[in-house]
């Protein structure tokens, strides 16, 4: 069998709930561009889900589905994606115990995340052995397939970063098994909520993916704009406006230079604006609504499209870690 | 299928060299005698010995071969027990990965192995994840064939109490999956090494199982014993002797007291003590020594034994993994 020649890419999401227009943006729509040049690995993170909710699982099973729909009705396509889910790759969990064997507990303590989460997260304990771990686990996820890119926003360097050490340390070891996984920087789109905060289903200011063009109108039309914008008569800021940001995924380049010379003269009005971002978003939020319900209908393809996504991985993942015993001589 | 009557067993050794008498007197031999009137599994614990030895690994393939030859050569009955390599039930890894979501740090980081073994391994580094989570895969290992016994002595009695917490903690939050293991305490043999020490493969006063009668005798011959007792005509004390020690494992009731007055009155010599003792000890070590060879001669059967252990292991454990994974809604 011959080497793939194009690079391989590996992500996964936590299926915790419905997506919305942020994860559409700020992930998936990436995932999208990087399928036509790349052999790509997306995976619901279910075992990841785990770290920081294990007393809220009932959640995980439903919103997988619903998330694996959310991606296809996206653009993702399970032709060439290949979509499984982590805890149907044992895999995952065999190279996550051999790659802790060699993890000093000081890399992992020192996780900006781990530091963070726990300060942030203060309504559930977060010290727990498999939430350190967190980054181990990732680490196996990227490495099982041997992937040479992962697609990251800038918050998550760190954690890339210790992927890397953990697999030098690895290869060190025991030989050059895994290629370091290099980080894919993607410039995710801002999306803020309808309360101009960063959207968020925890907030309640999601507008989620594939809502109905009508919801998805009152949604936009009782968004927050520049909150220093009283009065129609009064200039506003683009640069601050969640329908500004969303201008710039949605409309062609004219559209968003009439927005933004319009709202900094009071040329146009919050109303007038939104209901120009709604003739592009409406309609696209109906076709990817139409598209979703199309896929849920047949609920047999869709388990097809994931164990056929899930064997692939799985083959694949095998084949790793045939080499990593092999390497490590168990 | 009808559950067991018999109680369930689980023990485990790692492989990491070459068995001695220690090994036999102080576990295999109870693992002989609990075959008679309970389910037993007992398994090479080769991902544990990755927990303090992960750059030592080529010792493990022959050590693991070596070690299922001794157990069977020492009366481990591979019809009734089954005997299986760890690594090959990912189920293990699948186990530990789901139970560290759930166990604190704070119960790993004040186990007093990891506090202990830190200290006394100074020659390397031990802040590793995978060390310090070493009871939640030995908590895996124990629970995933729900055993209701674990064959410990006292000094791990901590680590089982650490199982059950880990256990309830489980069967609190998804429902009664597991039972708590009790611990199966055995009072192990107390045997000395050829210098007096314990014996240790690391101190080089090991007797091997199954080491021929002419190095046994050698061995034996030139093994400390008390050693206040320096001529003849001394009176000994058997109570801080290694000879003594091994007549309690060999020798019938009458050459145990003959051996302990006549030190105590100086009326045998040691060299009189060790003959006696190699009447029994040698025939005993040479039975082995051909069970061994004899074993180790049908390489392919061995293979076999170890495949249908590890199959019967597995399918036990893909058994309760699947009620697991349902309990946690996975």
């Amino acid at each position: 069998m011959s080497e793939p020649l194009q690079p391989i890419v590996v992500s996964g999401m936590r299926p915790t709930g419905r997506l919305h227009l942020g994860h559409l943006h700020g992930a998936i729509a990436n995932w999208v561009k990087l399928q036509s040049n790349h052999r790509c690995f997306y995976f619901s993170a279910d075992w990841h889900a785990l770290t920081t909710s294990y007393d809220r699982t009932e959640v995980i099973r439903e919103s997988q589905r619903e998330m694996f729909v959310d991606w296809i009705a996206a653009g993702i396509d399970p032709e060439r994606a290949s979509l499984f889910i982590q805890s149907q790759v044992k895999e995952h969990a065999e190279l996550y115990l051999l790659l802790g064997m060699i993890t000093p507990l000081g890399w992992l303590e020192r996780c900006p995340t781990f530091k963070d989460q726990k300060e942030q997260l203060t309504d559930r304990d977060l010290n727990l052995y498999g939430f350190l771990g967190y980054p181990v686990l990732m680490t196996a996820d990227v490495v099982l397939y041997k992937a040479n890119a992962v697609p990251v926003g800038v918050d998550q360097i760190p954690h890339l970063e210790l992927s890397r050490e953990i697999v030098r340390r690895f290869n060190f070891h025991f030989g050059e098994v895994f290629p370091e996984p290099k980080p894919l920087l993607t410039e995710a789109a801002k999306v803020l909520g309808t309360d101009g905060r960063k959207m968020s289903k925890s907030y309640g200011n999601a507008i989620d993916l594939g809502e109905s063009a009508e919801s998805t109108t009152k949604k936009i039309m009782g968004m927050v704009t520049d909150p220093s914008r009283k009065r129609r008569q009064d200039p506003g800021n683009p640069d601050v406006c969640g329908i500004y940001d969303l201008h710039k995924v949605y409309s062609p380049p004219e559209v968003l230079e009439w927005s933004a010379t319009g709202c900094r003269s009071a040329g146009i009005g919050c109303v007038d604006c939104k209901k120009k971002l709604l003739e592009k978003l409406a309609p696209d939020q109906e076709r990817l609504r139409e598209r979703r319900e199309s896929l849920l209908a047949r609920p047999g393809d869709l388990d097809e499209l994931i164990r056929i996504g899930t064997g692939k991985a799985r083959a694949e993942a095998q084949r790793t870690m045939a080499e990593v015993r092999e390497a490590m001589k168990l």
